[in-house]
């Protein structure tokens, strides 16, 4: 997938990927390349066997309408930045369209090289090309700044329960 | 669709519905039944055609696996209330599911009656029942309060941009 360096998504320039990094889709294989590992980086992930992963990934692509996962690949051929947007159909503003962005995680000996400035801006122009009239995301206040670099801004309080 | 009056999901009792009132899912026939001018309780709707509110209950009911929307169907068969969950999977957590509420609504004449609060007890035990780990959703400030008191705590910030 080739991912336009000139979205008019965000308020700043988009940012470039290092020499020898790239960005695309995640796939099954993306197993061997420590995804889970930079997946843990934001949260737990518990043990997810190769087959476990594998359908993950195939019930996402049987949903390619609604599910998009790109990852950020390394010159050492490391998964070292995850992320997602879900596209939601709604009724209201004339059946419009929404992103929702989840589960942002770059490594932590990658963090500050502006991979996740990438990673949100490829999301966000994902959701864009797609239709939709706005995206959202939900952070912890300590990652507001962040996403305010991103071009983001608060729109509300995220509410839970939990099970 | 029986939606149990007894969930774990939430720390108050489950609302009970009026007289006279049923709660189920959206169905193509609501679209004469009011339910646009309910969702205009919560945003903009806009001009939605039959045919295009049919293209959406069809595009939810297709992926009957992430879409639920409930109505609630006052005793003059009309639609007074609305809401739907979204279920994600992801990843994290062992390949865990989440629900995202979205878009509830009741309409101005009918509020605090405790229709809201049935909706989402509703909405919530179809996550749970679904295999969600949690329910999420993002609100204005001023509906924490009501969120609360459907079981809900404020989780993080919810942030937006706009296209
Ligand atoms: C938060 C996270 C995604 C940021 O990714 P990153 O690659 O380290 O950030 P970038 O290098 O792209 O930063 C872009 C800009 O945001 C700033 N920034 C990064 N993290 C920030 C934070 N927590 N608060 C404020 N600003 C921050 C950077 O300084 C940079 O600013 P600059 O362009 O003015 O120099 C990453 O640190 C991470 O994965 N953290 C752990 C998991 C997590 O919290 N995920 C998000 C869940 S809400
Ligand atoms: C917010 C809304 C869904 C609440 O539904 P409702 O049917 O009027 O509320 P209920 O009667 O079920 O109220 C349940 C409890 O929450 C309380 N409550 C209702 N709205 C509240 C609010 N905004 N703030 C604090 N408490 C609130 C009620 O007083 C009641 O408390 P009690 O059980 O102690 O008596 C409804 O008013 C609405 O649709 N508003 C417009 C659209 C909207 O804002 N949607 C939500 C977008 S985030």
């Amino acid at each position: 997938m080739t991912i336009s360096q000139t979205g008019k998504s965000n308020e700043r320039p988009a940012a470039k990927l290092p020499e020898g990094y790239t960005i695309r889709p995640i796939e099954t294989d993306d197993y061997e390349r420590g995804v889970l590992k930079t997946l843990a980086t934001l949260t737990t992930v518990g043990e997810i066997s190769k087959p476990e992963f594998a359908n993950v990934i195939k019930e996402w692509a049987s949903h390619g309408d609604t599910y998009t996962t790109l990852v950020i690949v390394d010159g050492q051929d490391q998964v070292v930045g995850v992320g997602s947007i879900i596209i939601e159909l709604k009724l209201i503003h004339a059946c419009a369209k929404i992103g929702h962005i989840e589960d942002i995680s770059i490594r932590g000996d990658q963090q500050g090289k502006k991979l996740g400035l990438l990673l949100i801006q490829s999301l966000t122009k994902i959701g864009e090309e797609k239709g939709c009239y706005k995206v959202i995301l939900d952070c912890d206040p300590k990652n507001k700044g962040f996403y305010e670099k991103c071009g983001y801004q608060q729109a509300g309080l995220e509410m839970d329960i939990r099970f």
